[in-house]
């Protein structure tokens, strides 16, 4: 068997993002983590990490806090059945695309930690960087708009977000006062939550926009809303997200009729015991109360 | 002079992170825009890029980023006396904390852009990484927590937003049926928004509590407060965000009377021109209305 002692310290030292935060974290002291590390490296004949203000994982260091990952699910699976061996704490961590985490994930997701506790770490990221994250081991699941599978994992289709192109009254009556023409349309500022954030355009090329349109960058769901109430420009929103102010008619729709949808997928280790089988169910049953069905 | 035509191609291909959208927006093909970087870089003798997938600035490409953002401003703001000049667009580059961008900000904004219309490109940063980017001259303006002045700039204090320890009263009931004692504070599981958000811990420090508690990672503040609203932790959280949930008693106080103040300040190029000082003007009395003043 490995010696999970220093496997433990490795994992601690990249999930705190430091040797001091993981000292404490693990009731130890600094030098105590530094040593593991240092014999863990020794053992291996490697590095496992790379030292910097944040230390991070060299390839070797993330084949192995995947696997340490694993075997801590698979340990606390074991302790749901065997509660004497409590004390170590379940751990899952998660990447998940901001507008599902602004809406319906923490509420399905609360549900479930009522009958199986466990500590979140949620990485804000979109689908690419995501999936990217899962295949390097540093994260367990996956919410995002893929339905590619990474290798040892499982996929559910969840349902899709529907999304409208929404703006503030008096925004919409100072752009366009004669109603949506492309011409109007194209000098509309828009806002877009980063340079990858396609929804915008390709809501604009359904009325045949295709060059540059003014636009604001705001990488903050809440934000990008806030800008659009501000009346700075137009977004496209998720229905979810915005239900009570499309009901009181502070938000109206750009093109009236007007949305589109993008599909959800929860990816996560096929190996990562039954009760990553059972969130996976549980999401599914939950998406399907609030998000579009496929 | 310089020639404007190759600094406005790197400002674009750095603000737009990549050759081909730089081109887009500038309407010159991928090849021109190449080119102007080749000349400016064969005119230095030195690069002013590091390609790769997302190019980024040398040291030299920041400081010319730096100096053509200015000439941008200094550019604008004579439009704004000379409209016939118009033509090229009023851009201004922030960066901001994700809890301003997603309260009062927005609001204070809009209104001093119907009279100053521009576009906003937000860049989502803990203080110390804003200030940074202002010293690298990557953005123009900064709002966070220090006051500490970055050389070329001006700050301007705007008053302190407040933070109260918030739960959902479930949660508290599960957790602190006793009410909040310092064992049982200790157990309760937190939301931190990441390894930086010390706002918990200085939280529990005023009850006694120094060493590790459970705690949940979640870098959204909506994903933040929808959370704690699914009963999965308690979080501190700006009165200012919340007021409807605390007015309904959907979130109600971890531990009564309990608040936290933390100041804010507008930093800016002090080279901007009149309409960033305009600016600055109008954001301190707007923040006046709605933050706990000094």
């Amino acid at each position: 068997m490995m010696d999970y002692k220093l496997l433990e310290a490795l994992s601690a030292v990249l999930h705190h993002q430091g040797f001091e935060r993981a000292a404490r974290h693990l009731g130890l002291t600094q030098s105590a983590v530094s040593q593991r590390i240092k014999l863990l490296e020794a053992r291996l004949g490697q590095p496992v990490l790379v030292r910097g203000n944040t230390p991070e994982a060299t390839d070797l260091g993330r084949r192995l806090l995947n696997h340490v990952q694993q075997v801590q699910l698979l340990e606390e699976e074991l302790t749901l059945s065997l509660p004497q061996l409590a004390g170590t704490e379940r751990h899952l961590r998660v990447a998940i695309n901001a507008d599902s985490i602004s809406t319906w994930w923490p509420q399905a997701m609360g549900e479930f930690m009522r009958d199986h506790p466990m500590t979140l770490d949620l990485v804000i990221e979109d689908q690419d960087v995501g999936l990217q994250r899962m295949r390097h081991g540093e994260v367990a699941a996956c919410l995002c708009a893929s339905a590619q599978p990474v290798q040892g994992t499982r996929v559910v289709p969840l349902g899709r977000m529907r999304y409208r192109a929404l703006a503030q009254p008096d925004f919409l009556h100072r752009y366009l006062p004669q109603g949506p023409s492309p011409e109007d349309l194209a000098r509309t500022p828009a806002i877009i939550f980063d340079h990858n954030d396609q929804l915008q355009h390709r809501c604009l090329a359904e009325f045949g926009i295709t060059g540059p349109f003014p636009h604001h960058i705001c990488a903050s769901t809440e934000g990008f809303i806030q800008l659009v109430m501000a009346g700075i420009g137009w977004g496209m929103m998720p229905e979810l997200q915005v239900a009570d102010l499309l009901d009181s008619g502070e938000l109206i729709d750009l093109v009236p009729g007007y949305h589109l949808d993008v599909p959800l997928y929860w990816h996560y280790w096929r190996l990562g015991g039954e009760s990553l089988d059972a969130l996976a169910h549980h999401l599914e049953k939950a998406a399907n109360q609030v998000l579009v069905p496929f």
